[in-house]
């Protein structure tokens, strides 16, 4: 893979042989990269496609690039995670993004736990969607990945249970019950997921998650793993699950 | 393993049954916590030994707690695993070496890598090291490890490969010499090494390794590996090297 600087473009900028880059990217191009005319960049469309670029033109808010060559890669992991993170105090939220994005994240899922200090009105999530779109967006161009992962709005628990339905596999980082004797371990379940597959990892908030989520949890087919046995914070443990999940899959 | 509040005690404030708990511990223990009489703390010596103790006596700068039973637990890494990680610009550092103590690393070593764009000074360093000591302290404490990892002062890429020497198995991040066939997986790597060795893993500053650094390394016994198809960022490779370990050694 071409090691060049890339932007993902909404498919509505993309023309036959050319692509349309307007606003942050614009600023991106010319003022931080310092790019002009006759230099290369990589385009990515929203169907995870992405093409070698020679910028063409240099306007004030527009450039406009010719495509060259469209590349057959994928760096994408080999299944399909969602992780769903209980909301952390402080800005916790933005480092979990831009690194589980760096890690191969597919789609996140903020939502309001019973142990969340924070509580986010509608005023607040509008807000926040913005940043968080631009963290993920940024950092998939920073790790040259085909697509973008998806946020979700914050929801409840319950509503997540419900969009975990199709998912093959369900997990939740509780060390409690993992304590347990015959608990399937990390690896043990990793080792039997497949390409392919879709996998929805539950964690939990500063606090971790009440016996009462717990509950719901494992009732609607959520398994219990732990992480290590050293305690992680909130905002390390979906790291550790993206990164063991690469690990498994690409590099064992 | 008791989820009780965990604090390392230097070895010269234990007594026979007693431990003497001084300076930025009685702020946590009394202000932050509220503990009080009667409640129950874990002490961990130089010896990475821990006991259950009770508090009996809180004064305004010092607090006495009566030792009540020596805990035989561990939630050490079953290898010693050093991370050398090139300067980073910023606070990166901070960032890293929360996560590398709560993700187990035994020791750290921060290196003046060729693209390390921040270069430190005695006087920085000095400054420097008493925040990263209290950091990994802190991490150690809230993770409930039982030793604190070492920290050294920043060395050159030389010294660094002087310091591997005794090393069992030496590794760096270096996706592009990874990319060439024949080359060795992380996982092939790792699925090798046995409980008990010592593990040394190089990781680059943003920019990574000049190929002059990486000749160097490779001279010396550094194997190349790669941390997954995506582009890493520098704070990011040895959360991943770390993760990935534990899940190898603790969760597989």
């Amino acid at each position: 893979m071409p090691n060049l600087q890339r932007y993902f473009i909404p498919d509505s900028d993309w023309y036959e042989t050319e692509v349309i880059i307007k606003s942050d990217d614009v600023h991106h191009l010319t003022r931080v990269m310092r790019y002009k005319e006759g230099d290369k960049i990589i385009c990515n469309n929203e169907d995870s496609q992405a093409a070698i670029c020679k910028i063409i033109a240099v306007e004030k808010n527009v450039i406009r690039a010719e495509v060259l060559e469209w590349l057959h890669e994928s760096v994408e992991l080999p299944l399909d995670v969602t992780i769903a993170q209980g909301l952390p105090k402080g800005d916790k939220l933005d480092l979990i993004l831009q690194k589980a994005t760096e890690l191969g994240v597919s789609s996140f899922i903020p939502y309001q736990a019973e142990r969340s200090v924070v509580v986010w009105d509608d005023k607040k999530i509008a807000k926040k969607m913005d940043r968080f779109r631009k963290i993920v967006k940024e950092a998939s161009e920073q790790s040259h990945r085909n697509k973008i992962p998806i946020i979700s709005s914050p929801m409840k628990l319950a509503d997540l249970i419900w969009e975990s339905d199709h998912y093959d596999v369900k997990l939740f980082a509780y060390e409690e019950e993992a304590k347990i004797e015959n608990h399937q371990s990390f690896g043990g379940i990793l080792s039997k997921v497949e390409r392919g597959q879709r996998l929805f990892v539950c964690i939990g908030p500063e606090g971790g998650f009440t016996t009462n989520e717990a509950k719901q949890l494992k009732d609607n087919g959520f398994h219990p793993v732990r992480l290590g046995p050293r305690i992680l914070r909130t905002e390390t443990a979906a790291l550790y699950v993206l990164a063991s999940i690469s690990y498994q899959f690409e590099e064992l």
